[in-house]
């Protein structure tokens, strides 16, 4: 993972940090950073034109790899940016990277991959082709 | 809401504190003791003989109403006791009070109403007749 | 709990609803709404000039009591309005009504109470006295 | 991440899945499977005797790695068992890895770094000799 991706055609979304995010060491829990992503995620998505897109036209994309580098903590009432930048895409999975910023700094730096299966079986199946031509145009 | 469902007939589950349930006030985050209420809640109706109550044939459990104070809070690696008492109990709902203990100390009380829907309108739909029949044996 | 705090002069804060915030029944798991009325509370509370206010000059805000009605659920991809009603304040503590809209439909509404306490003995503490009466001044 | 540290010498814990635990896909959300390892490295370090590892005499469990697999989802009511197996133990960090199972079927499966810093600086702290020596005495 490196920071190359943090250039300004980065989707970038940012977020508050609240009491529900935070831990007892005083900093947020580290598996919240996952919601944060999936957040950047979605919009990202929207901005795209899909919306709704976690459970689509009886698709549904699940999350099954991630692999996240923490490199230091945000605290209560951060703003952090959360990036998203399509590195791979193809018609049953696309894969992300994205990193999480407060001002300059890099909090939190991570790979995720998605699958799309169908909602019911939970087997692979192809997204529409549409949704991943556009997928795959994002990719520099 | 009074303390005398802290009998030694109500249900009770015990439940450990772990980092997740914290925040950074270095207590449990305030809204996570609904979901202690809903696992004992769920294991009492498991001991009833109601396995996956909430979502049970069609039918769906939903809560519709809930009411806690706040007396003292849990911290990490407590080792809480959460109580359920059935108080009400019709066809379409029933009501619990619950209790937090850690040991003999109340930290937690509420009353908590769940209505019976159905899992696709969302809308009343009665319980099996043996469910209610067996919630309302409950009923002191 | 009445809706005529739903004037144009709540405090309204639009909120996204995410995969995170979903439960298997198909609708937003309810303990989250208690996290979409702090988030609410929080932003009020900044645009009354007090950041962090979670966590303030060694006092702290415990939330001590609430009551909540759920009419009708929030579903993935909804974008909810949370409003905040201060409807009483002094030095130790104050109380807000709230209530969570999609459109102009009323999902959940509730009343909070939170408590200033010392934040190492938990003991009440007072505010600081410009804090209290800015609280004061918002209540109509 | 292979498959060999399911022996019969890895620590086990089995956690149920509630309500709280699923999303609207209708499985568990998978930042969740984050939680269980961790409930799993306490109950583990727990049976080792080291109480409240999260927040230990000033010393503060940090972690700093995760990377996990997802092959099949949990969902509502499953009865899960989530391993710890120390795969490596220094002065200030140590690692884990984990696999989550319904039966025997694998579900999940990650590895898992955690870092021991000091608890007000967040800067990389030794932890007491007796227990870096009792973790390195764990792994085979």
């Amino acid at each position: 993972m490196t920071s190359d991706t943090n250039s300004t055609t980065a989707y970038r979304l940012p977020i508050r940090i609240y009491v529900e995010d935070t831990d007892t060491g005083g900093i947020v829990f580290y598996a919240n950073y996952l919601k944060y992503m999936e957040r950047a995620r979605t919009e990202y998505m929207r901005c795209l034109g899909f919306d709704k897109p976690a459970l689509f036209d009886g698709m549904q994309f699940v999350v099954h790899e991630v692999a996240l580098k923490y490199h230091s903590p945000a605290v209560l009432d951060d703003l952090i940016d959360v990036t998203a930048v399509l590195v791979k895409a193809s018609r049953v999975r696309f894969e992300m990277t994205q990193q999480i910023y407060r001002s300059d700094e890099l909090l939190v730096e991570g790979r995720v991959k998605v699958a799309c299966v169908n909602a019911h079986s939970k087997r692979p199946q192809g997204m529409p082709k549409a949704m991943s031509t556009t997928l795959n145009s994002q990719i520099g």
